[in-house]
């Protein structure tokens, strides 16, 4: 493992969970790879508060929210910090500090991806 | 809470869960309720196994299968029953006993309603 060819990426394993990964779901049955990578992304959905941080993020002007925006959904700070992380390894989320805040962002290929996984197959 | 008045549905959890319940993550942040509802299907899915068992029906002709088609995923018969289980008890799936064998069916509003789930808001 060389790393002085390439030059490092900021968040390795988020960018590859963004890249669509699989088939619609209905299409043909999923390979162990893609059931991997997708259900990656459906459990970091799949708690009701992150579910929350989530849509506060995405329904955020811009898809981007401060975390000083999104901290009401009745957890404490570091439950919220803790829950924009799970989000963020599992490439839904991406994060930038400007000055004092940390901002969170939706990238839409990503809500795109995860939706043509769900759509239903030609009959 | 009677029950002389309402006939009893055959499978009420997995109705329940069944019926879109939810905006567009991205058109206004959900509420706690939603996010109940909506995080139960994305966890349901949020296992590779149960996501490549979910997959196989379907994309298998007419969106069911009889369990016999679908056990090809590398784990025990008890553990695919467990995680068809699981899907149904989210309301992902349904179930029917034809003679011998189990057939599982997803429900087109099911996929309908999660796929819209993780559209994009016009922006």
């Amino acid at each position: 493992m060389s790393n002085t060819r390439v030059p490092p990426s900021i968040e390795p394993a988020a960018a590859d969970a963004v890249a669509p990964c699989c088939p619609p779901l209905a299409e043909r049955p999923l390979t162990a790879e893609e059931a991997e990578v997708a259900a990656r992304m459906f459990k970091a959905l799949g708690d009701p508060v992150r579910l929350r941080l989530f849509s506060a993020v995405a329904s955020h002007e811009g898809g981007e929210a401060c975390v000083c925006d999104i901290s009401d959904v009745g957890v404490s700070q570091p439950t919220v910090s803790h829950h924009l992380k799970k989000l963020k390894e599992a490439g839904l989320l991406t994060s930038e500090r400007r000055g004092t805040w940390v901002h969170y962002r939706v990238e839409p290929s990503v809500l795109a991806a995860m939706g043509k996984l769900l759509t239903a197959a030609p009959r």
